[in-house]
């Protein structure tokens, strides 16, 4: 297999955008991944887009041909493809255009991530997001995204001893790097306590505890390592990924403190990339709870099963620990448009490996991560960047 | 890259399935499937699955995950991915699957292709189908597929002298095709006559002249050509694969009588196979309408444009005709689960070239071809197939 590299990443502010449509989203981060990566749009061999529920959103399918063809892109007729697995549609995306090149099946790939959630009402945006789970056994009889992770958060404070408090923490530290990141759809500091007092979603949630629905959109421009140079002097290697699937009702889990799927793709991504989870200088992890990222730097092995929320307590995950997490502002505050999701994880940690993220630099970072969840941990992706 | 073949086949009985839902229609074309390879679950390292519109026909989303936790393939936490493009799904995961082969990203592979499109009324599948054309442009002002399919329809007629008997008679060989598939929608043969008669759903199209809605699922597996085999001896390999993308809205094109995206496809499938149209033994090409078929051989070359009409009356396409086409019975009468058809193209054709077709196989067949299309062509997809 051929080695890959980033070459070009673009991004849309995420938030309620009223006035743009999912394909304006789409267009207008694939032209800042195209202008960042130097080439031009008869370059492109092919394109791969992480979506959610667009069918159910802005009633519209196909959506990658539709992007494609909005770009320009099917003048030269190139294969367009979307890719679905939930929230992880864009880390999805992501592998499968990494495969493509990687096979020597295209050279130059774009793949990008769109999502569009505020043209319906939120009632119909938590149905649509329980279509995540699963619908038979889960979201017929009334349970919700949020609550299904409300009460393995209840399982891991009973398990593990981690606090209120603690995941208050991760909206908090997340906020605070949003205030740092001009594309992030919450840019205010919070308060710990304005976490913990917060209303109620589902019991121990409030509403910091929970990403928001997004719009937004967010696209990378990848190339064999060996052209690479053709075309930009700072190109970002993908060094490894991973994808595993666990079951997608959470009742048929083991133990649902931790998630296998996550534990297997970065087991799988570490392998590829012959390197460990202490190799790793900073991550963009899925917290679309709070409880998620706890449980994420447990599951990627940063530390130990049980001593995420501690962790987060004593600072390991700021823009200053050990290994700063989600120096974006994460789900929760850089924004959740569920399909671009994935994709703008990759595009946070190429922009820190190539020290232009600003404010929110994360100093003498080499090596990053991303980690993408489907649904409630039904499916995981994992993948590694290095410097050239 | 490395060469990839087919080696085991499964499909369910298409039609309206009330009493089985999606993930049983999966499992049930999977566990064909596995048996025919004489693998075990425990050989499968990845799933690949087509769906076009699951979040709106059954309220779930992230059905890839659902299928493998239902066959039992999340115990190895193999990842699953959903691939979309409209009823182009299926082509789409199986060139995707082809790629995880190729690359050696994977060895066993299983792609698998699904849609329950009976569980919601009439209407909303009328309205969920437009979902695949441009929903700002077209859906949106009342245009539905049957309506821009009859349009293109009519501009073929009045360019090309396609006549409406010519039409007609689509719909009766794929109807005589169908009688002898076991697993067909449809098996009764129909006669010209009551095709033209029959209640109008969109001038020049009765209700014949349109491929049904439908329940069913299909399933391949994919392995190194190498390692094939191991497993079977009536291996069949993939020589070619080919996408390519379109304007999805069809005002958009120069000429609604030719399909860009088809023509792409299969010049590189072609390519790729290094073989061209007149090496072709037999095919199953796209007939959601029966002038797509029309269209279709006319722009994969089995016959200068505007010929394929007169192609048809003259039996080129009958199963003891030059160029057998949907010996299956294609869309029309085998029936049109949307994100199945792509997959179970693929399993007509292996089991053709294997030689195992029952009262409708084809005689003499060494190779051949698929042919998908998303929406009224936004994207196409070929693939080529030859025996061992």
């Amino acid at each position: 297999m051929r080695e890959v590299a980033v070459i070009g990443v673009g991004i849309t502010k995420f938030g309620e955008l009223w006035d743009k449509s999912l394909r304006e989203l789409g267009i207008e981060a694939g032209f800042e991944a195209i202008q960042d990566a130097g080439i031009s749009g008869k370059d492109i061999d092919a394109l791969y887009v992480g979506n959610m529920s667009s069918g159910r959103f802005i009633d519209q399918e196909h959506i990658a041909a539709l992007i494609a063809e909005q770009v320009g892109l099917s003048e030269d007729n190139i294969p367009a493809t979307r890719v679905e697995a939930a929230s992880a549609s864009g880390g999805l995306a992501l592998r499968q255009g990494y495969m493509a090149v990687a096979s020597g099946e295209h050279d130059i790939v774009v793949v990008g991530g769109a999502e569009k959630m505020s043209d319906v009402h939120p009632n119909e945006v938590t149905e649509t997001l329980a279509a995540s789970a699963d619908q038979e056994w889960e979201a017929f009889f009334g349970a919700t995204i949020p609550s299904l992770y409300a009460m393995i958060a209840r399982a891991h404070m009973h398990k593990h001893g981690t606090t209120r408090e603690q995941l208050a923490m991760v909206a908090v530290n997340n906020h605070h790097n949003g205030s740092l990141n001009p594309k992030a759809q919450f840019r205010s500091e919070i308060k710990l306590e304005n976490v913990i007092k917060a209303p109620k979603v589902s019991t121990p949630f409030g509403i910091f505890d929970c990403a928001p629905s997004s719009d937004g959109a967010a696209a990378v421009i990848l190339c064999p390592l060996a052209r690479a140079r053709e075309f930009t002097s700072n190109a970002v290697k993908i060094i490894g990924t991973g994808q595993a699937t666990d079951s997608v009702a959470v009742h048929d889990r083991e133990d649902i403190t931790t998630m296998a799927a996550t534990v297997k793709a970065a087991e799988r991504a570490f392998k590829h990339a012959n390197k460990g989870p202490k190799d790793i200088d900073l991550a963009e992890v899925h917290d679309s709870f709070t409880i998620s990222e706890i449980m994420a730097i447990e599951d990627l092995g940063f530390v130990n099963k049980g001593e995420g929320g501690k962790a987060v307590e004593n600072g390991l995950t700021t823009l200053d620990g050990d290994i700063p997490v989600n120096p974006s502002g994460g789900l929760k505050a850089r924004g959740h448009p569920h399909g671009a999701t994935g994709v703008a994880q990759a595009v946070e940690i190429v922009t820190q490996l190539r020290g232009k993220a600003g404010e929110r630099q994360v100093k003498n970072s080499a090596i990053g991560l991303t980690h993408n969840i489907g649904g409630t941990g039904g499916t995981a992706v994992v993948h590694i960047f290095e410097v050239v």
